[in-house]
């Protein structure tokens, strides 16, 4: 069955998250958008072509009848991991692709575009929907990823640019004592995963039961200010806190602070996508490795949540969401306080380390085909994070999502939210 | 209260212990026991130091007054990772102690062991108990450390030579239909954890429950002859049988087979500790990575067990143990086969990978002070193993034993046992 | 003494440099212009931004009164490795310089143009011109550096992209038989270095005595086809052909063939600035490493030629130089013979390994100041090439040039020409 | 023609030199004579095997009948880097040779040492006594090497243990000032390399011609004092006197000192074969790199000596030798004045660097076979040194003598003396 009804409000849906990936880097240059500045980050004109190389592999080539690939090129400069797709560009070399240029790449954008509204002209089947909504989760998560590396790109560079002119938004209402302390949550057997019909990634199901005892979480998020008493404790020099590895990556990369902070004689200042700032003490303190957030942890003599927690206590106990991101308003993350009793800024905001290492929910199966690749193949060596941030767009994350980071990494936009067992 | 004629079987048990470590050795030159073949292999020599300094650091300088240390130095050379503890020596570097010599050692042993004949002489306290079955049981890991250790340095040198003369047993019975299939298993609620008042390590408790869903267990480990299938099927060859790091891992590193596996003309060879020997297609699979095994379990349509699926299935259906280490005796894994019913070598042979990362169960507290560095700092980058192998010493292991290594170890005796949901 | 009518000249010919490092690039997009392929190449950018850097740091700040730099983070950026002019930007990190834009450099290029317009408008005393001279001769250097660099740039794209649209020229008479062959050249004590009053950096002086014995030079550089030769007959596999070092570095590299050769199975392509091409048997082989050029030179029985050697009989039987390198003319080597008697493409079209190790000439001191970093402090681990290639401006090399790299690197057009003692 | 007598004189010398490698290692212990420190370093016990080997290899198996080797594997374990006899373990895993084990390598060489008598019992060739002459000398280099590598191996022990149990001798006469102020020496045409028909390693011939033009040598070697006035100076702080890559290395290291130099509270410290002793003013600077020899220099307006300009000195102003290495004497550089008008340590003390690249003499060719690997190969990226050190066995170096190591290098007992034109 056909809705061609449907198909309008899909496509009308399709062009307002692709325009969102354009908008995003209106500021950018050619140059801007070229260059890889670690093997994790990719360019941004690479995020540009593959989600669009999405689109064309798993929807006009298959179903649109006499699609014309835009160029036979791109389907190896422009798949990212799906090993059944054939082979690819090495990943640490995405920077050496001055060619296409982003003219091209933007053409590019629109040749899939045009294919994708003759696609959806005729209607859309089920199938097809499923397909889309996809594509749109996937590229939404790709416009998380353009702002996470641009940040990183940017910040190698010796004079702080700035990527967009809007000045971060201050703090609301942190100082609000409404919003400091903790909130006691009881144990039980739960449901966890996602529970509805809506759209979830492989990776949020199945549903299952599990077992939490008694915990409690912090109403907030880590501030910056309580991570600096962190610091100027000596908690970067202080082995007894430090998971082992962690104490090897620090010693070993040098770190003493956050990835984006810089001491200077006037104080400590953070490179944001809004050019260097002067350190906001009341904002959610935001990349930080696992290590870190775990140091920091013992340091306050309490412990990450686990995932499960973590979502059992966003279904029942959240207060108003951080909203998320739109091109031209700030990327940068900002609190916000909750009403008494509720958890502040769980969604958006900053994601939020759990002690989690990313694993298979009970009786999960990936899907079948290129699409399976997509979230299993990654179930080792990664710690669940939880809520969104600001770079996630608004309405993509969920109380079930789980996005997932090597314990090192830390140009994410992730902080903490401590839990201690009651 | 303190207990003398338990005292003196106390100090039997820590002399039977105590000796089992030299008895290792008696074969090894003091060439053999000096040489560190890569930075998370110990040299034999530092194994049989590091478990004298930890009955001199936590037993004798504490507890037994008067006690003079060996010498000022070995604290520095000896400490493995306790920060606690004070400065030590650079684990990569522990190659390079040439002094003190293994007579030395020999003699710091002995000196350590009459200061523990002296501090039982007049009985034992129930605090003074606790430590020194802490002591024996780390004594008793490093006995299999030291199996694995100078494993992995004999089989660097290019002629394959013999740590212990007496040749591996024939697996037993392994032919026998009765130990091959399936074993379904019944979820439910279920306690795990350490259970009774027994000796166990902190991150076996607390007991908690936790839910199981309805799975199945292989009768038996995976042997040589299913996993050699898998290799001639191109298992080393597909990216789609792999995890994302593990296909990264073994093209960095060239792998096509497990560690000690050999190809000759005349057909595969194991080296082993009783030297190289045709592989028997019967034995366990032995020195498989985390990567291989879940890249086998995947081709083998199945998938590893979680570590509570394993403890269950351990605690209800598993057959008798395969015989612990002993020095003396065959040191490779060789299979058993159990009655109808019943899982085949759950305890002993080898040690099974699950897809658990080694994790803290819920309300665990890492105990005050040096001893609580012993294993939640490493609950990072690491999977759970269980059961016990021919290298663990006879009585160590038990059904809710946590063992753990990073996703790319492969030198200790791990292989695998596939399971299911049904 | 300030001459006027000499300053038109002489800023005539700053014209013309400046014009030629802005022609050569009218075909490259900014994306090409930002890339940094490895720590060895500079982005095209930063050349055209450091040669103008040069003018302003070296002429303009020192002798143009109230020149107003172009802006205050250039001297950072855009030092190339003049310790006594400051703190600079780490080389491995240029390729992160995604600001400024090319369009700024562009500016500044025109801005610093601007001020040496002004300060030639006055005339040019001596000690200007000395300077200017050397600024166009450090503009024409890093010409051939652009070069070299964005082939390799784009040597590291998938799809070989094209530089330059022009085809190479095929090989001007190279089956002549007349430039095969030895020439013999008579040994004595001869003076060295550059001998007249022209322009010539530190490095060619000063004149000194040397000994030769009698030596024979072959008549050509070693072609495409020779050089298939030694790679048909097992030279990349054969140990005893090679420096202990480079034998170690081709196996740790995995060369098999010069640096920009690909084999397909419809014979050997080379990649050249016009796009890859089937290679040409006649024409001189390039992108060879000192440790290739001196296996092939073991190979074929003969050997290397010392620098004095090159030099003496550059001065007294070269036939006519190949021609320099041109915007919009063919910039990839070809070869061109030589009248009886004389040695062909002694000047231009590939440089010529030598076997001496670049070291300073007798009594030689690097001149005061920042201008003395030029030469002196790269004597050590370097090999001397002689002779220019395609890619060098025309005019900028002389007989007494003396060019140098580490014998790894082959990113240079470097070949070689064989000697033999008689 | 075979000349018993002589043949006789030939096996007494061949004992005295074999003896000696034994005497030098009786101190040590078998778990000192196995490990290895880093690549460059070899374990003494392969340097007692592998020479050993060379008399095996090229004169037993090939000029004595009959003669059955010690063990098959050993050609394997042994070689060196002899390409034409055969593959070979790879250096850098020397140190996991556990097996053979100290006492089966001493049977090894008594099983040589047999067959060298009985090869002997029958007279001498020619051929074969030049064979033994180089087999000698090859031994005697070998024992210089164990010193420099059990040094550099017990050096890497955090508790600085002790090889040798006598002192190192205080200077003799250093302060003289008769051995201080430079020596003028004249210019002209000279004759160069091994003039009269006693052995000699191939390098160091052909004689030939070179031109020198008029220097001065420093009478003494650089002191401790001097160089301690360097680093006092900020010499490792500043970048303008290092060579390029000597200041990417001594940063990337983080070198502040020479290698066996240590700062404490009470002042310096050198590590040295005899255990750790207060630094001696007086005894010359040793354990540089060519990078830190090169750098002082620069500070101290001077430069090193080019070879031939130390060759030419030593030949006509060499004051008294300094007594060269015996098992049982002290191993540690001392000083040794010299009369007026001459140079002091010249020959013995330590190896100076000279600012030559290790190259071949005009119309050097490498003997043809095995035997041609020894130095041609290595003719790449080394700088030689000239005059012997303290553990160079008496006898072994001459005024021609060429030894040569990458400028980073400084295990080797290498100073240097001051060079300048006048």
């Amino acid at each position: 069955m056909v809705d061609i009804a449907n198909s309008d409000l899909i496509f009308n849906n399709y062009c307002k998250v692709r325009n969102n990936s354009q908008a995003w880097v209106v500021d950018l240059s050619a140059e801007d958008m070229v260059v890889q500045s670690m093997p994790d980050v990719s360019p941004t004109k690479w995020h540009l072509a593959h989600t669009t190389w999405f689109w064309e592999t798993f929807l006009l080539r298959e179903h649109l009848p006499g699609y014309q690939e835009f160029s036979t090129k791109f389907n190896y400069l422009f798949n990212s991991y799906y090993d059944r797709v054939g082979a690819r560009h090495p990943r640490p070399e995405r920077g050496l692709l001055t060619r296409p240029s982003i003219d091209e790449v933007m053409a590019y954008r629109a040749h899939v575009d045009a294919g994708m509204a003759s696609l959806l002209e005729t209607g859309c089947s089920e199938k097809l929907q499923a397909l889309i909504t996809l594509g749109l989760a996937h590229e939404e998560q790709h416009q998380e990823l353009m702002l996470m590396d641009i940040k990183h790109v940017l910040s190698r560079h010796p004079f702080a640019p700035v990527a967009f002119s809007r000045a971060p938004v201050p703090a609301e209402g942190s100082e609000d004592e409404a919003s400091t302390g903790w909130i006691d949550v009881k144990g039980g057997v739960f449901a966890f995963g996602m529970q509805d019909d809506g759209f979830h990634f492989d990776n949020e199901g199945p549903v299952h039961q599990a077992v939490l005892t008694d915990f409690a979480l912090a109403r907030h998020p880590v501030t910056n200010a309580e991570y600096l008493a962190f610091i100027e404790d000596g908690g970067y020099a202080d082995p007894t806190l430090w998971l082992s590895d962690g104490w090897a990556h620090i010693q070993a990369e040098g770190w003493t602070a956050p990835l984006y902070w810089r001491r200077e004689a006037s104080g400590w200042r953070e490179f944001t996508l809004h050019g260097e700032q002067p350190l906001d003490p009341h904002q959610p303190v935001v990349h930080l490795s696992y290590y870190e957030a775990s140091a920091y942890a013992e340091w306050a003599g309490a412990r990450l949540p686990e995932e499960r927690e973590w979502e059992h206590a966003a279904r029942t106990l959240a207060g108003p969401e951080v909203a998320g991101a739109q091109p031209g308003v700030s990327a940068h993350p900002s609190a916000r306080s909750a009403p008494h009793g509720q958890l502040a800024q769980m969604m958006g905001g900053v994601w939020e380390w759990t002690r989690s290492a990313y694993s298979a929910y009970p009786r999960y199966k990936a899907p079948p085909g290129a699409v399976g690749e997509y979230n299993g193949k990654f179930m080792c060596g990664q710690f669940v994070l939880r809520g969104g941030c600001v770079a996630t767009p608004a309405g993509h994350a969920r109380v079930s999502y789980r996005n997932f980071f090597p314990p090192h990494a830390r140009w994410a936009f992730a902080g903490l939210r401590l839990a201690k067992d009651i």
